[in-house]
């Protein structure tokens, strides 16, 4: 039998750790609350605690701990870093566990590692070239480039919620940047676009629910798409326009890391599918000059990370297991 | 003595080759105008009489040859494709050197070739994250990301002159997409970025002579930015804001990436440093999410392409190699 592996998914919601290896994938799991503390301790005692749990009586089979994260992170230190919607920051995750548990131990943010997980277990394996995308709260992705998923020299190489789509740099974006696509089409840009359209092009008056909602500043992506697949126009045609800079977003993705595959994940894209991912495959060919990718929505559901994390744990990246910036 | 290599550069104007190899970068070398013909059999010509020509009494020593070329490519084919600004097309360039010469030969675009030159020969020696952008007719790029030259499915993987940076598609590609990065600070773009600004923003009319230059649609980059080395007020306003999009663009070159080093080449750059670099430098911080990069001039100057084709031949990458996409 080969050896077995740990992966952590640790999002600000939730942390999940799973027993698993290549072969199998995962073969046991469990999920907790993340712990909402400022202690870093308090934190790695909740990953301590749930991989001893998940391993059970198979901890001496234990090869290696792979971990997806939220970030900021720094990767090749292991720490994370200050992560926005948790009160934890600079945890030495990395050191701490390989101290405890005598194993090499792996972090990469997490939709690096969704794009690994995705790679070695989902829709992309086989193919050398291929892009996750997580449309939530926020946008993030993942990238396998000639057969190396991309880390860069911070682990920050796919960064795609901060490229700038909007050079008069109209929204705010959580990250404190302008014009940033997070700010137009993510879980938390959605409500701003909106409010921007109604307020600013009259053509995007027409004295319906969802201008209430916005004036109110109640509108939400959730009542969004519900007035939308209730036929309300105003909604229907904000949601044009979040999937056209949806396709401007994917465009520049395929423009600039060339995949066969683009998968998707995120609440946003889950909860939406017709709505969210019709528009982004009709429009994309317009906006990107290489020649456009499959675009699917992962067949990992909201188990892609975890997936990641086991396969990051199995196989991790030459060069972050190299431990050489 | 380590084996000898032969580089090609390939432009639309001038076709250049050099004899060399890792240890002494170029040895000997030649250049002539491209050949302006619509017969491939004529470009296959030019290129075995330039390889004999630099080679001399060396081509039985000749292990490899490695080409960078003006695209669009099949670098998996080994063809080069249909270039804009130069007759010929369907040009089967790999096939029938190493048929004639009997070595391994590879074939990248110009600017992922640029990026090998780099970080083989130039600034980028040790790094493992660096990018190379060109400033020129277009805007062109190469990236390395953790040690790997990124190709993509169909060699395509850093276009990074088309990324949307304008989501209301105000200006035309000449790729034939709208709002690409190309369309406003590239050579081509400059001119119509002018237009553009004096003819719909009141604050950009201020009664100089570059708005008569482009009034008789007779602005060209050159003009523009002699204009403002003189001291043109409505020059300097212009070249502010091609400055900030090119800060935009790098910023996102940044995002995506995530590299250490930014190297600049192309006429554009070259020519107007002062002009064109400092308000990158200045700017890109505002933009990204990721550390910002150092970014200089390359030190291999108009020789990038030609020192990365020695370099592609010495060592291609390894995906490149093996011949699979």
């Amino acid at each position: 039998m080969p050896g077995l592996v740990i992966g952590v998914d640790l999002g600000a919601t939730n942390i999940r750790a799973a027993l698993g290896n290549i072969e199998s994938g995962i073969l046991r799991r469990v999920e907790e609350k993340t712990v909402q503390s400022e202690s870093p301790d308090d934190v790695i005692q909740q990953f301590i605690r749930l991989i001893r749990m998940v391993s059970a009586n198979d901890l001496d089979k234990v090869r290696a701990i792979g971990i997806g994260s939220i970030g900021p992170l720094d990767c090749w230190r292991g720490v994370i870093l200050n992560p926005p919607n948790v009160p934890f920051k600079n945890v030495h995750i990395v050191e701490t566990l390989r101290d405890m548990f005598r194993v090499p131990v792996y972090l990469l943010n997490d939709c690096t590692t969704a794009a690994l997980g995705e790679w070695v277990f989902g829709a992309g394996r086989g193919l050398k070239n291929l892009a996750y995308i997580t449309l939530s709260s926020g946008i993030g992705g993942g990238v396998v480039v000639d057969g190396i998923p991309l880390i860069g020299k911070d682990g920050n190489a796919a960064e795609i919620g901060h490229m700038v789509i909007d050079f008069e740099e109209r929204l705010a974006c959580n990250c404190g940047g302008r014009g940033h696509r997070e700010a137009y089409c993510s879980g938390s840009g959605i409500p701003k676009l909106a409010k921007y359209l109604i307020e600013s092009r009259p053509d995007y008056f027409c004295g319906t629910l969802v201008e209430d909602l916005v004036g109110r500043g109640e509108l939400t992506p959730k009542s969004l798409f519900e007035l939308a697949r209730r036929g309300d126009k105003g909604a229907l045609k904000i949601i044009e326009e979040v999937g056209r800079l949806n396709a401007i977003g994917f465009a520049n993705v395929n423009t600039l890391y060339d995949p066969e595959l683009i998968t998707v994940g995120g609440s946003i894209a889950l909860n939406n599918l017709e709505l969210v991912l019709k528009p982004i495959i009709a429009n994309i060919g317009g906006y990107t000059a290489n020649r456009a990718p499959k675009i699917i929505i992962t067949p990992l559901g909201g188990d892609v990370v975890l997936y990641g994390a086991i396969a990051l744990a199995s196989n991790p990246p030459q060069t972050l297991a190299q431990g050489v910036r």
